[in-house]
């Protein structure tokens, strides 16, 4: 039986570099929201491409614009609400069935609750959150603190929505996650490979 | 400046186990909730006391009948409601001014809060409580599943009570804490040991 961690995040939180450190550290594959939410977008490829990702193990990371280059079609169908909700639940049980792996995201911890994952929850406080985003946002154009606030407060609110709707449980309660782990004062990095440790012991 | 840890805890969660073993981990200073409540019941002696147990660094761990051989007067007054929460203010403050502890309970995470402590909170699976809770009552009569589930509920519903009342934030909301940690499927000692290594990177 594969192992999974399931890492649900706030915006901002740097939640996401915590779940692909993760995988580099523990050489699982890992699978992010954006990746996930593509391969269900393109339905009629998908057994193929999920089939390619399996066996592309131990670690597969990479961001969405490569993904595209297996796609020379055009997408064929965007699946809306409840059918794009249950291809990603059938996405997320294929490529979690043999393969070891870390998911970001898509409500990961509860479609896959009868494995068991190990489930973390990213989190930090206002500040330091705004203080992320505008590092990785130093391409852009500037953004105020209280208009990176406003994104982020929008973007939670969205996933703390659709987590809500499909799970009946609540984003973010601790009640629903193994590990809750604030990042206001860790460095991501450095947490990422104590945790790495840990999980090889517990699951 | 000392190092403060914090431990908040459901009861049955393993929480106080995992502040002892982390203060023995690390050699720090470990006071929990009856410590300091005993130390603030007996004001008169209180900062006498306070003085020997800075000075008897680094891991101070007794049980309170050992405590209370310090004291051979009797009880001088029991000091109720805020008052005994001022007088366990002080007490905190003055405890950890110089050593490195673990502080278990008595909401040691808001009344410190400007020394910056690492807060954690440890929480259960209502079953995996219950379990706890009968091992460690063997010698006691035997008490149905049922019946140590209210007990859970009450202790913790008072746990609540006192800290949202006090702190004027909600008890065991995550937002409140650096970690929270739950031990249904970890083991303590293990998991004390990790964290304690992680503590000495980030702390």
């Amino acid at each position: 039986m594969s192992k999974i961690i399931t890492v649900g995040r706030e915006f901002g939180s740097g939640g996401r570099e915590l779940g692909r450190r993760l995988a580099e550290n523990l050489g699982f594959a890992y699978y992010d929201q954006e990746i996930i939410t593509e391969i269900a977008n393109r339905t009629e490829l998908s057994e193929q491409y999920v089939q390619s990702i399996i066996e592309r193990k131990p670690v597969i990371s990479f961001p969405i614009h490569i993904g595209r280059s297996f796609y020379p079609m055009p997408n064929p169908s965007i699946l809306q609400g409840q059918n794009l909700y249950q291809e990603q639940c059938r996405i997320l049980r294929e490529l979690s069935k043999e393969t070891d792996c870390v998911i970001v995201g898509r409500c990961a911890d509860h479609i896959l609750r009868e494995r068991k994952p190990f489930r973390i929850f990213a989190y930090a406080e206002m500040q330091s959150k705004i203080e992320r985003c505008r590092k990785k946002g130093q391409e852009h154009e500037p953004m105020t603190d209280k208009e990176i606030r406003q994104h982020i407060l929008e973007v939670d609110g969205h996933r703390a929505k659709y987590y809500n709707f499909y799970t009946v449980q609540k984003w973010g309660d601790r009640k629903n996650y193994d590990l809750c782990i604030n990042t206001t004062r860790v460095d991501i990095k450095e947490t990422a490979s104590f945790l790495a440790d840990f999980l090889k012991r517990v699951i």
